[in-house]
């Protein structure tokens, strides 16, 4: 039996707070190079094992939170009112309501992502990254960030590692109420260190990597050699990283998300996110690769591939992949 | 350190025969519903996992021995007199070499496969299971089926499996020498099994699959789980071919499949035999499955799909898959 994220929360919560009338935040996207895939707690979204991401600078969501003046919440996506029976308007807030002590006081959140519509990108991790950041400063509580990752892992496991720029280790954790499983920043910096967001088909995706994952562990035999695999790939990424070691961070964190694919695959009913074209684009980069030019791919949950390369390289990733615009090459550092 | 072929085929054939002048054997292609994915003797092809497969019935290779009246080995594939440094003709010369006395002897070796050319299908099975059969006669050993299983097997592991039509199970075994990893027929009929042979994509594979099981075992984390689950598969699917349930059969056998597939994408460098079409008819075979329509897949080291359903619903499968001909659809048990 897990502890409730309400009984979580309110325990790392000041005793008496007075709300702002207004305050603003932005999150960026991340990219994990070690995948997160499997909680050991549904209720508090915590995972299996330790991921690291990098995240994307200024992509991401920016979250305004203030009172609202209308007599009932109120909740924006991208400059549209929602209704509030909408999944993502409940989610909102849901979430808020965990914070909130005067139920009565509604608020209004505005959600902008600016996210390139062609990256095929989650917006989960930055949305609840971003809410958790506005959260803090809208009701004064003034936490640390490293509470403020848990809290936002609760929101969506991933949002743990948002609430940073540049690599992102997301631990593990032990203690039962979660607030050691949260994010922090690596002291690593890689300037020449790029990604390419390569989206290659469209469409809602039929399972959600929260049911997805859940699919996993319990159905695919395969998966019990997941959390060992993930806990060396981290430590193998993290040297890469030190090192600026791109055939060994490339390598290891496509064998990683790949691997993570594996036990999709190897689910029942299988869950294969992957369209024809994600074949396609696959087999492209391994042709590339094949070709002398050092680019690794990683996939999440979803059809669409991500580019892992270096500025060098740059022009040769894109005359193979001329439908990366300037707006799909991400350069986290800069 | 693992014995030779030669030695452990030497303790097993007959003091002294005469050969005659010219033998037939026929032996089936077949298709694993279990299936072999790694070796624990690479010598004399010894299977981490015991497998599971179907015969096709007439589908598979004709193979004639005769006594050469040129001075010299003569190899013949599908009627075309082949180079003796050719890789098929090496393979067949040096298999025949485990079992000859008289090295001066030259043979004729004529071997023709009648699987079509649509299905897609690997013909080493059968085509080593049959070479073997004409060995047997040609020498006149009269050995018992189950060790020309086991010397099949030093062929091609899966050739141990065309000895037999109808279902087989291939053994592991525990012995040095490997004789107790041969294959027998099961004693189950299934008058009503159908398989489709969907040939997707065309082209050289470029990783053969003795390579491609070789990488998976020495680089993919999640094959460690592999052999539980094959061992598991093979009991449920048995059962499913007892009680003739296509449902547990064929959920037993696609995510058996996939599974295996999922090992091999875990490795390193990645082995994905799916080509974008493949990805395709694997949706298009959810999407009809989800319709009602009880089909499974199965796929082997290649981007081809095997659909598995049962006589009363042939007419929808072949609804959905018009590119399936008459010569396509297999009838296992006649």
């Amino acid at each position: 039996m897990s502890i409730s994220k309400q009984k979580v929360i309110a325990n790392y919560l000041p005793n008496t707070t007075e709300p702002g009338t207004k305050a603003d935040a932005f999150a960026p996207s991340n990219i994990a190079l070690c995948k997160y895939w499997g909680k050991r707690d549904v209720e508090l979204n915590l995972p299996i094992n330790a991921s690291l991401s990098i995240s994307l600078g200024e992509l991401g969501s920016h979250t305004t939170l203030s009172e609202s003046d209308r007599g009932q919440d109120q909740v924006y996506l991208n400059n549209e009112l929602l209704s509030l029976d909408s999944p993502f308007a409940r989610k909102v807030i849901g979430f808020i309501d965990l914070f909130r002590r005067d139920l009565k006081q509604p608020v209004q959140v505005r959600t902008v992502n600016n996210i390139p519509t062609a990256a095929g990108l989650a917006s989960s991790a930055s949305g609840f990254a971003a809410l958790t950041l506005a959260i803090d400063k809208f009701y004064r509580f003034d936490l640390a960030l490293d509470h403020l990752s848990a809290f936002a892992r609760m929101g969506s496991g991933s949002a743990s590692r948002s609430l940073y720029q540049g690599f992102v280790e997301w631990h593990k954790g032990s203690r039962e109420d979660g607030m050691d499983s949260c994010a922090e920043r690596l002291a690593l910096e890689w300037p020449g260190f790029r990604i390419g967001l390569l989206k290659v088909a469209t469409g809602e995706k039929k399972v959600d990597s929260r049911s997805g994952m859940q699919r996993t562990v319990e159905s695919a035999a395969l998966y019990s050699a997941w959390p060992q695999q993930a806990a060396n790939d981290l430590v193998a990424i993290k040297r890469a990283i030190q090192q600026q070691d791109l055939e060994c961070l490339g390598q290891t964190a496509e064998q990683n998300a790949l691997s993570m694919h594996a036990t999709m695959i190897a689910s029942w009913p299988p869950l294969l996110y992957w369209q024809p074209e994600s074949v396609a684009a696959m087999h492209r980069v391994w042709e590339l690769r094949a070709s002398g030019v050092p680019v690794y791919l990683t996939m999440d949950a979803g059809p669409n591939l991500k580019l892992l390369f270096q500025h060098a390289d740059e022009m040769q990733v894109r005359d193979a992949f001329p439908e990366l615009v300037d707006a799909d090459i991400v350069a986290p550092f800069g």
